[in-house]
């Protein structure tokens, strides 16, 4: 007797491991676009589900941006009930609004699966990204150079979201779709090099792997991680001193509790009280903290400095105000 | 009237606000391969330093490893006297040991200079590194996949090091360097792809460039400037929650103390923790740390976790230890 083949005995024992943390009488809906990534998801999701007593369904979102989207959808639908999933839920969306067709289509996506979940609720959606996507938001991250957070990537867990595949290579989730028997359709779009994304799946890492080695997608993914901890601790510990310094209005912020607080805190609570004052978050950058910081550290009695929407910080009375 | 060319001003400015920042008496000696970073740092320097009240040497290294190398150091040597730096000194250093000919070359030379800005103590030493030096480290600091530090790249300031150039172009630094009149030597094994940081610079940098756009250099120092602020942080924070938590050895680290701090403090204690006992540091990974850190926060009674080293932690007693 031989049990299944290797790629989709790992993408069920990932799919097992997040069912693990679900409480019982959560409806587990995988989040389906007919990719190789989600089809394994889904297959997967299948069979893990009913083994551990939970309802699993799917969910497909037609964009309704490319011809014959819609039959494309009840395709994937089909496949997915043909799987045993239920409910199958089809979802059609507009795509429209601010920041490149990528955002927009994403930001319709996550929409409609907010949606999905809290018909269902309880509900947890699975998402089929793998370690190379989480490498390819790495390196997107880089390229804005905003720090931890840009580099953090995808959260294996965030609300009624799961990611159960982030430390599966695509390649091995791709071979447990075809050994699953399952048939993908890929996006034409992931194959664009007008999409940044695609761009860089087909271009940047290939160039990094060959020149660093074949583990720079792992060490990307790996790196997400340990920075996604860091991110959270610093967010963590810059909120305790932002109760401690008081507001940035009103009141302001304490200059004795910044001063003592090392720097990475105290850039944070600086950074989050000039968005909180009203500077526009597109426009207010590392340079004008840097400034916020020096009325802090290095004072020279300057009455104020100039921050984006036109606001101004300045010190007094040992206190940091941001304001018009 | 006309200022100089703006790229030499560029170079005389950074040079400049580092030398604001060193006591008056101390000797600063410009590191100069002979490359034209180092050249363009070599002149602003002999030019600033005597404007400023500061004694400007430099030094230059012969490594051995191409022919006419020690030739070659007399060169820059004479390149540095006509400029007026002084004193000027050659030092001759073996390559050897291990870690690779990158790495071998590289303690060879800082050893070198460590004696340098010891024997005309107190003193600075300058390094010639670019924008473009940083990036390239952010890079190779990610296939390593080791988290905030190895991202954080090379430090502005650390210890008699000081780094003028690390917000300069590599583009602006060498217009400064011809402007100058200065002839640079490029080392053949800056172009030589068997050297991974060539390869970087030629290949994988230029590829993210096209990818994600011309900004990606500076994206990356900047990633590494707020990543080394974030390590700093941390590592400083992790101290305290060591002091207050005991020693891995002997009493051990109390998991109360542990289990109240966030998640990034608690793995690095951890992690310092079982290097202090003994873990190999090239055989410690993530993973451990996560399994020591599981004693801690997910702990199901087991008697032990291994360790590399042939060393095992242990909960008892409300304490973590590490030991054989």
């Amino acid at each position: 007797m031989s049990g299944p083949d290797p790629a989709v005995a790992a993408v069920r024992s990932a799919v097992r491991r997040v069912l693990r943390a679900l409480p019982r009488g959560t409806t587990v809906l995988a989040a389906c676009s007919g990719g190789s990534d989600s089809l394994a998801l889904a297959g997967a999701l299948a069979f893990e589900a009913p083994r551990r007593g939970y309802r699993a369904g799917g969910v497909t979102v037609d964009h309704g941006l490319q011809d014959g989207s819609a039959d494309r959808a009840r395709t994937v639908a089909g496949i997915m009930a043909q799987l045993g999933l239920d409910p199958v839920l089809v979802r059609t969306v507009r795509v429209e609004g601010r920041g490149g067709p990528e955002a927009a289509a994403r930001a319709a996506r996550y929409t409609a699966l907010d949606t999905a979940a809290a018909e269902h609720a309880p509900a947890a959606v699975l998402l089929g990204h793998t370690l190379d996507d989480q490498a390819e938001t790495v390196l997107l991250g880089l390229a804005r150079g905003s720090g931890a957070r840009s580099l953090a990537g995808m959260p294996p867990r965030s609300g009624a979201y799961l990611r159960p595949f982030l430390e599966l290579d695509r390649q091995t989730v791709r071979r447990a779709c075809l050994r699953m028997d399952l048939s993908p359709w890929e996006d034409p779009h992931n194959e664009d090099p007008r999409f940044t994304r695609s761009r860089v799946r087909h271009e940047a890492l290939p160039a990094l792997e060959k020149t660093l080695g074949p583990g720079v997608a792992r060490a990307l993914a790996r790196t997400a991680g340990m920075l996604r901890s860091d991110a959270d601790t610093l967010d963590e510990l810059a909120g305790d001193l932002r109760a401690r310094a008081g507001g940035a209005s009103g009141e302001g912020l304490s200059v004795a509790e910044l001063e003592a607080a090392p720097s990475a805190l105290r850039t944070r609570v600086l950074h989050r009280a000039a968005l909180e004052a009203g500077c526009p978050p597109s426009d207010l950058n590392a340079r004008h903290v840097r400034e916020l910081d020096r009325l802090v550290t290095d004072w020279g009695g300057q009455s104020h400095i100039d921050l984006p929407g036109g606001l101004r910080g300045r010190r007094h009375g040992g206190r940091i105000r941001i304001g018009g």
